[in-house]
C-alpha cells in the first residue's frame, strides 16, 4: 500500500494486521553533471514503490525527500535542513505515526549525510521515553538502501573503478531506470573525481567542482538500474518480513 | 523544469534567465472515506507537473508533502508537523534557495490547515533582515491553487451543493482524474457532513466522524478532475507569466 | 472583571461560574503621521475595558501589547516579536490560564498581521493533546474587532473612501475616543495612501513612506471612535453571551 | 513621552537627541488576599507614567506585562512565560528598539523573580555579539523600583514589621494610590505570612496558603503608596539623567 | 563518592539511603594574567572532592565545567555557552537525576555570571510540573562557594585590599593550593584593577585590558588557598547534613 | 598545554604559532557491574592528558563529559543530554574557540552513541556558512580513540573473547591504569554478556539487565589499560602532526 493514495479506513484495516511502515527517506542535493537533483529520495522511493508493485504486503509513507545537504549547498538546486530542523520534523512524523498505534518505522534512506542526524533523531524521540521512565513502544530502524544484502557486491561488479561515494554510478543508474526521460549526457573531466572530506559548502565546491566525489557518474545505465531496484527490492521484502515475523511473536 | 528530475548546471543556466520557483506544498490527512491521505500535495503537485507538462516555462521544486494536520490526528495515516517545525522548515528551504539567487519562492498550496503556518513562517523569515535593516531580496507567495483564476467558480459549478470545505469533491476529482487507479468506493453517512470548528484531533473526530467536513465527496469524479486541472494550470501559468513580467522590469 | 484589578480569591470565585476569559491583543507599531504606535492594542483593550465598566459580566486579561510587526520595523518605536516567539508566550499564556481551569480562551485581536501567528499557535497548543491522543479541554478564539458585527459596515459608513487597510481612521478614531488627549495633527501626503503587498521593513517603508496603506487617516474624529467602540462593545458581549450558553449546554 | 501614544515622527525626533527607552516590566501573579493580579507590572508602570505627567525627559515603552511567575501558578489568575520563552521575548524587544538606534534600554523592574531571567536575557543578546567579535552598541540596565535610592528606607520607616518579600505592603500601598478603586478588603492570617524557598507551584501553595510570603499586606494605604510613587519617581529621573549625561560625554 | 569513579549498582545502593547530589558548577574563562582558565570549575570541584577525601557522607557528580561567559570572550581561551544553552543543558543533567530518584540538587557555584541562568533554569524545570498542575519532586540548590559560611569574612582577611570581584586573589589562591604544578607568574598594571559594569565582550576588553575586575590577583598564595578550601569543605559538609536530616524528616 | 591550566595570555600566545585544540568528549553513563560511570570521558581525558604529559606539542581544552547516553537511563547514575541540546552546546563551544581564531577542533571521543549528535552538530555548524555562501573557516574533526591507529587490533589481541561493544574490558583497563584506585570488583553473569538493538532506556535495561553489551568486562587489567593508553598517545600524537603540518602548508 503507498499510504499518500489510501484512504483512512484503508491505513485502520491495514493497523489490524501491521504496526509496520516504510518511509522513504533521501535529500534533494547536487549529484554531478549527470546526476539528478533528486537523486537520493528517487532512489529510496523507486524501491519502496516497486516492492508495492511487485506485491509486497508493505505500507510505504510519503517520501521525505529534503534532508541534511548543507555541503553541497553552493551548487544550484540543493535545498537543506539543518540537522537541529530535521531532528523536530523526523520527531514529529514518528509522533504522528506513533498516534495511530504504528510500532516499526522503517527508513529506507538514499543519503549518506543524512545518517546521523537521523540516528540523532532516532535518540531525541526515545530520550522523551527516557527521561520519563516509560516504554517508547516504538522500534526506529535507519535502513540504507545501498546497505541492502547484495548491493554493495552487486554494484562494484557492474562499476569495479569509480564507484565513488557521491553521484555514483549506481544510484545514478537506479534513477535512469525509473525516469529514462530524464537520463542527462555531460561530461565530467577528470572522469574519475577527487575524493576529500566534508565541511562547509564553499569548501565543498572548491574541492569538487562538479560535484562528483570519488566517482565516475557517466558509467551509469538504465539496464544496471534495473539490475540493482530488483535486489534492492528482494532486500527490503526481507527486512520487512524479519520485521513482521517478530511482531507476531511478541503480539 | 522539474528540479529534482534536472542537475545542477540545468539549474544554474535557468537562474540565469529567471529567479522563480514554484514548490507544491500540502499535507498528508484523512480525507473522508474516499479522499486519498495524500489529496492536499498530490493536488499542488498534479497542478504545477501539469504545467511543466504543457510546455509551461517553469520550475517546480519537491513536494512539501507533510503541513499542519494536527487536528486530523485522530485519523489514521495523518501525518502532521507542529507550526514550530514546518516554521523551521520552510525557513530552510527558503534559506537553501535564496542562496542559489531564487528571488520569487512561490508556494502552491494545497491545504488550507497551511495557511496560517506558511504566512508565519514568510515573517519569521523577513523579520531576519527587518531587524537587521538590510533587504531579505525575497519575494516569498503563497497561492492556494483552489484561488487561482475561475477554480471556485468551476467547482461550485460542478458541485453546486455539498461542496463543503474539507474532503471537497473538487480536491478528490483532482487526484481521480491524475490517479485513477487509486479511486476508492464507500458509502458516506450523510451524504453531506457537517460542518463545525476545529479544534484538537479528538474534538474533530467527534464532531466530524467520517473525517469530511460539509462536503459530499461521491460526487467527486475524473472528468471533472481534468477540468479542475486544466484551469488551475491556466491560472499558475497566469501567475508565473505575472511575475517574470515584473522581474523583467526590475531587472 | 478586569484579571490585573484583581485578586486571586476573586477570580477562583469567579471560576466557579464562568470559564471564559477575554485577552486583548494587539501591536506597538507605526500607524502613520497620526495613528498612535499602540493603537493596535489599544483598540482591543478600550473595546473589551469598555465591556467592563458597562458592567458586562466579562473577565478581561492582561493585554498582549507588542505582536507580529516586523515589516513596520522601519519605523521607530516598532517593536515585534518573531512569530517563533509569540506563539511560545502564547503557548505559555494559554498554559496557565489552562491550569487555572479557564476553557475558553477568547483573543479580541487589533492586528490583522497578527492572525497567521495567533492561529499558528492555536494548532501549536492543540497539537500537543493530539499528538497525545487525549482532549485539550480548550477553545481557542480569535476575533478580530473590525469583524465584529456592524463594524465593518459602521467603519465604511463613517469613511466611505480612504479607510484602507493600515493606518485607518477607524482604529484611529478608536484610539482619538478614549485618548483625546493623544490626538495628533500632521499633514498626509497624498491624502489616500497607496496600497501593495507587505514583505520585510526596508520593502514596506520604500513602498509606504509614511507609513499608511491605502488609507486616509486624517478623516478620523473622536465623535466616530465612540461610535465604533459602542457598537465593538456590543458584538463583544453578544459573544461572550453566546459562548457562555453553550457552556451551560455543555457543562 | 509614552510611546504608544506618540507617533513613529514623534519618536523619530526624539531619537535626533535621546537614544534612551525606559520599558516598564513586571508580572501578573497573585498577590495576596488583598493585592491585586497586575501589582507588579502596576507598579512600574505607574512610576514610569508618573515621571512622564511630571514632565520628566524620559521615553516610556509599553509595559512588559507577563513575566516569569512560575511558582506562584497554583493561584488563579497568575500568568507566567517560561524562562526560555521571557528570554526571546526580551531579544525580540530589544532588537527591534536596536534597529531604531536605541542604545539604552531601562528595565524598570517590579518583580523580585524576573531578575534571573532579565539578566540571563541580557547576556543570550550580548552573546551574539560577543562570539561575533563585535560590539552590541547596547546598554541593557535592569533596575527594581524598590532598590531606587530611598525606596527600602522609606518602605521599612512605613512598614516597620511584615514588610516581607511578596504581597508587600509597599507594594500593594502604590497600586492603591494609582487605582484607589480597586483597593480590596480581605482578613489576612496570620497577619504575617511564613517565609520559604521557591520552587514549584505546588510546593509555594502548601507553604503559603494565602500566596503572602512574610509579609502583612493589610498595613498598605495609598497615602504610603503616594510616597513611594513620588520618591521612586525621583530616583528614576535621577537614573535616566545620569545615563544621558554619561551619552553626552560619549556621543 | 564520586558519580563518575563508582558503578551504577553503587550509586543504585546510595540512592537507598540518600536522594542528594552535589555537582560542581563553573565556568571555562579567562581570569587575569595570572588566574587559570579553569579557575571557577576546578575551585568548585576542588571544595566537593576535597569533601569526598575527607570523608563526607556525599556523592559528588561530574563537574559542569563550561558556563555562561560570554563577557570574556575576546580573552583567549574562554569558551561560554548561551544562557539557553545553558538552561537546556541544567534540564537535562537534571531530568536525567530525577529519573534516578534524586530529589535534592545542589549546584555547588564557582562563578558568579552562572547565577541568573542557573536560577532561570531552575524556574524552568520547576515550571513544567507548575503548569502541568503537579509536584516537581525536586529540590534545586545554588550554593555559590564563596559565600558558604565563613568564606567572605577570611577572605577579607587575607586580603583586606584588591580582593575585587574578577580573578580575585581568593579563587586563585584555591587553584593555587591544588594545582601547584601551574602556578603562573606575571606582572599586572595596575595592582588593582579598575572595575566597571559588564555588557558585551569587546566592551569588557575595553573596560579590563588584562581581565582582571577590581583585583590585586598577585596576592594569592596556596597557603591562604588551603585554608579556604577546607572552610568551604566545613561549610558544604554543613549544608549537606542539614540537606540530608531534612529528608530524615519527610521521608 | 592543558587549556583549564592556563591563562589567556599563554592562550594567545599560543594561538600565533597553532590553531589546533584538542577536545576530550565522553559520556557519563553506566558500564556495567564494574566499569566506571565517568569511563568514556575518562579515556578521551587520560590520553590526551597523558599525551601533554609526556611533552606533545598539544593544547587540550576541558573535557565535555555528559553526552547523548538516553539508552542508558535506566541505570541510576546515567546523565545524558538530548541530541538536540548536546548540538547546541557544541554549537557554543565551536563558536567560543572560533572567535580566538582557533582553526582545528579535534573531538577525542570516547563514546559510540554521541558519535551522531557530534556529526550532526559539525553538519549545524557547518551550515551557518553555507546559507550564507561564505567560509566558515572551520575544520571540525571526530576522532574515536578506539579507532586510533592500532588501537582495535591491540585490543583484540589482550581480549580475544568478550571485547563486545559495552562496557568493554578495553575501556574499563584504560580507566584501571588511570585510577587504580577505583578498580571494582563484581561478579558478571554470564561472563560474556548479550548484544542486542538500542531504543530506549526501558528496553536497554530489559535487554542487558547488568548494563553489558557483548562484553566480558573482567578481563580488564590496568597492564593492558597501560599499554592501550601508550598507543593510542602515539596515534593521538600522529594525528595532531599531520593537521599542524597541513596548517603550515596552508598558512
Amino acid at each position: 500500500m503507498i499510504l499518500h493514495l489510501s484512504t483512512w479506513p484503508e491505513i485502520e484495516a491495514r493497523l489490524t494486521r501491521s504496526r509496520t511502515i516504510v518511509i522513504p527517506i533521501g535529500s534533494t542535493e547536487q549529484h554531478g553533471p549527470t546526476g539528478l537533483l533528486g537523486t537520493d529520495w528517487l532512489c529510496s522511493e523507486i524501491i519502496a514503490h516497486r516492492a508495492h508493485t511487485e506485491n509486497a504486503d508493505i505500507l510505504v509513507g510519503p517520501t521525505f525527500n529534503v534532508g541534511m545537504a548543507q555541503h553541497h549547498l553552493a551548487f544550484p538546486g540543493t535545498i537543506s535542513l539543518r540537522p537541529s530542523t530535521m531532528i523536530l520534523a523526523l520527531r514529529d512524523w514518528v509522533s504522528s505515526l506513533s498516534a495511530h498505534g504504528f510500532e516499526t518505522i522503517y527508513f529506507l534512506n538514499g543519503h549518506g549525510g543524512n545518517i546521523p542526524t537521523i540516528e540523532a533523531a532516532f535518540s531525541e524521540i526515545y530520550a522523551e521515553a527516557s527521561y520519563d521512565k516509560r516504554q517508547s513502544g516504538l522500534v526506529l530502524m535507519l535502513r540504507n538502501w545501498w546497505q541492502l544484502p547484495g548491493i554493495e557486491a552487486l554494484a562494484h561488479r557492474q562499476f569495479p573503478t569509480g564507484h565513488g561515494s557521491h553521484a555514483q554510478p549506481s544510484e545514478i543508474a537506479v534513477t535512469q531506470a525509473a525516469y529514462p526521460a530524464s537520463i542527462k549526457i555531460a561530461d565530467c573531466h577528470p572522469r574519475i573525481a577527487a575524493s576529500g572530506p566534508i565541511r562547509d559548502a564553499i569548501d565543498f565546491r572548491a574541492r569538487h567542482p562538479d560535484g562528483r566525489m570519488g566517482s565516475d557518474s557517466l558509467q551509469a545505465n538504465p539496464g544496471y538500474g534495473e539490475e540493482l531496484i530488483l535486489l534492492a527490492v528482494k532486500g527490503l521484502m526481507a527486512d520487512i518480513g524479519a520485521i513482521e515475523a517478530r511482531q507476531d511473536e511478541i503480539g
